[in-house]
Formats: structure tokens, C-alpha cells, sequence
């Protein structure tokens, strides 16, 4: 595997081109902090753009959905997407208007999206889907049925290309907008987890698990799915 | 204006149709508690979702960004767009693996992007948009130059149709999954804001100010700047 993606015309940073990167360790790693991606694709011309759960292994993305839905139906029927990944870090204010900016960790990857035919593999990945998030869950689920597995459809894109755009600064000031006395600055931002909140009908005796302990309250979500990813050693 | 939004084949919500919406009121709720869209657009028949700031007036979303970047001169040429949004409030862990799902807010927004072409409206527009996010702010700030306003571009875009899908509940498990002894329930998410963070030149005299007080830390953004833009009065 080639240690960086070859920046073309669609995935070249061009705006703030310093903080593009390609190479496969930092784009992996700010999608392996994402829960959520948005694809974007078309249906007859028009433009979507669908906020989805995914998951990564090695160079190839997935999503799942309802096998009936339009947008795994067309992605099913093999059309080259866009995955989009967005980390929200931090608002930056700074002197002007103009140098406002946010601090964030970004990625967009290109590709063809394709069905996952195959009744085995759609069983494995799905199954690998709940291991990388939930580590020790799967086996203390009720197993899937065969009438849920064809509702489900998942969706695989090998990366074609893929940039990564990564801010992480305080203002940069014109010089001399120093001067002007307004409070100038970062206000950090991060998707935290809450307490979790038990089903109305889970038994008392049911304890939150050792599992899920990493999404322990207060803790930072991408830092967390971050950490999970990583173990799972691809 | 019309109470809601009618829905079309790319605006109805079909999967879980009960969580649609489209009444405007619902619909710029979601998008007033958001910072960032993700725009999906279409260059040369390649679909790209690039996430950027937006903020709404009435029925009408504006994002900008350098005037030279390929999204602006694309969207700036007239183009159909989607904008999309999504505030993730939540995982929702079930007793099966079909079941687990996440508590969000999203809108799906579609229309037709144009550039601000007029000079006056396009200052109007940015001013705005800086009093939008950070009350009492602009008047404290070094002034946009003409060579900064030159290089920004502003796009808009009126909400020709739209719809809001809103999943905000426990786990819905099958009837005799609950027998199932694993813990189901739902881990809430929310974007926090931490503690501001001073710019190194920043003089010592200058206090955080109070009309950036709602960016205390610990709040949750969305709130923020839901609360923010329903006061604005559109």
C-alpha cells in the first residue's frame, strides 16, 4: 500500500493548500474519528449530499442503509461518490471579520460505490461494523434475522483519491489589527458523550457494560471511536 | 409564506417516513442550531459534499468562502444544490444489531445557489453574518478591506424545497427481544464549547466580552446558536 494518495484535480487542498495532507496515516486517522460521513452523489442529475454512519478497513469505506432507500439503491447500482468527514474543533476569532475561521479536521475521499452482493460477506461486515463500535456487544445481541439482513443493504467504496484539510490555530492577524482591542482568540468545541440513559423496559439488574466503558460520561466522541478504531488493526 | 414546504420525490422523507418533516418552522429550527451544512454539488459530472458555515435569513441560506475556490465559482455560476445538516443528539444501542440506530436532527434543503453580485448587498450580507454568530462583535473588529471583500465570495441560496428528519427516542426493540440480556439504552451526544482560549498577543486588559457570554463553557453550541438566531428576528 502506497504510504500517500496522489492529489488530482478533485481532491488537491487548494484554499489554505499548507494544510492539505494525503498521505494515507492522517486520512485514515481523522476518519477513524468520524461516526458520521456525508456522501455526495446524484440521482438523475439532481445533487444530494446524505449524512450516514460508516465505518473503514484498510483502503475501502462502508455505510449501511435500508435496502429499499434511493440513496443505497443508487449507490448499490455502482456510481462514484464523494465521502465527506467534518471534526468541528474549535471557533477562531480574530481581529477582522476576514480571519475568522474555524479550527477543524476534515477529509474528502473519492471513489466508486458498490453493492455488497455477497450473503456471507454482508454478514461479516455488518457484524465487524458493531465490533468496531461496540467492542463486546455483539454476542450478547439477539442474532439477526434473515428477513433483516435483506432490509439492509451496505455499501462499499475503495478510496480512489482522498485529501485530508486540517486547522488547528489560534488567529493569524493582519499586521497591526493586534491594535485594535477586541478579545481575539479560540473557543474549543468537541462532541461529548452525556450519561447514558436506560431503556424504560431494561432490567435493574443490567449494569452499564465494561465494554462501552469507553464511552464513559464526559468523554470526547471522536477521541474515543478514534481509540476503538486503531485497535482493530487495519 | 407558506407554513410548510411541499414535499417532492427529492425532499420526502421515505425511510421512517413519521420522522419527516416539513413545515418551515421545524425545518429552520434544525438549521438555525447549526454552524455547518454540507453542500452537494456536482463539478463535471463529479459529485463532491464539502462542508462550510452557513447561516439563514427567512427562506433564503448563504455560505461564502474565497472567491476563487472551485465550490464558489461553481455555486456562482448557478447551480442546484442540496444543503445538508445534521446535529447528532445520541447512540441508541438496541437488543439487535438491526436496531441500534443515533438520535439526530437533519435537513435536507434543496435550490438554486447564486452569487451576490451587488457590492452593497454582499457587505450587508457579511455583516450579518458576523452579528448572526457573535453579538456586538463587528463594531469592536479592524474593517474589511476592499481587497478582502473582493476576495470572498457570498452565495445564496432560496429553500425551493425542503424536508427535517428528527429521531429523538429510546431504543424500539422487537416484541420478546428484551429478554435479551444486554444492556439497551441511549448515550446522548452534544457539540460543547470549552474554555476560550486567548490569542498570544492578546493584551491582558482585554476580558472575554459579555456578548460573547452565551459561548460560556460547558454550554452546548447548538443551543447557543439556536438561541442566537431566533433573536435576530427572521
Amino acid at each position: 500500500m502506497e504510504r500517500s494518495f496522489e492529489p488530482s484535480a478533485r481532491s488537491r487542498v487548494k484554499r489554505f493548500g499548507e494544510l492539505g495532507h494525503y498521505d494515507r496515516a492522517m486520512i485514515f486517522q481523522v476518519l477513524d474519528c468520524a461516526l458520521i460521513a456525508t456522501i455526495g452523489y446524484a440521482i438523475d442529475g439532481q445533487s444530494y449530499a446524505t449524512p450516514t454512519v460508516f465505518w473503514r478497513e484498510g483502503d475501502t469505506l462502508y455505510w449501511h442503509g435500508s435496502s429499499a432507500s434511493r440513496m443505497i439503491r443508487a449507490h448499490s447500482a455502482g456510481q462514484d461518490v464523494c465521502v465527506s468527514v467534518m471534526l468541528m474543533d474549535g471557533l477562531v476569532l480574530a481581529r477582522s471579520p476576514f480571519n475568522h475561521s474555524i479550527n477543524y479536521r476534515s477529509v474528502m475521499a473519492f471513489g466508486r460505490a458498490e453493492a455488497i452482493t455477497d450473503r456471507r460477506r454482508k454478514i461479516d461486515l455488518l457484524d465487524r461494523f458493531m465490533m468496531r463500535y461496540f467492542p463486546d456487544r455483539l454476542e450478547t445481541l439477539r442474532p439477526t434475522t434473515a428477513k433483516e439482513l435483506k432490509a439492509t443493504g451496505v455499501v462499499s467504496m475503495n478510496i480512489e483519491e482522498a485529501s485530508a484539510k486540517i486547522a488547528a490555530s489560534g488567529p493569524t492577524d493582519e499586521p497591526g489589527d493586534a491594535e485594535f482591542d477586541c478579545w481575539a482568540g479560540v473557543i474549543p468545541l468537541s462532541q461529548r458523550l452525556g450519561e447514558p440513559e436506560r431503556a424504560g423496559d431494561l432490567k435493574p439488574s443490567i449494569a452499564f457494560p465494561s465494554g462501552l466503558g469507553v464511552y464513559a460520561s464526559g468523554a470526547v466522541l471522536d477521541r474515543v471511536i478514534g481509540r476503538l478504531g486503531s485497535t482493530k488493526g487495519s
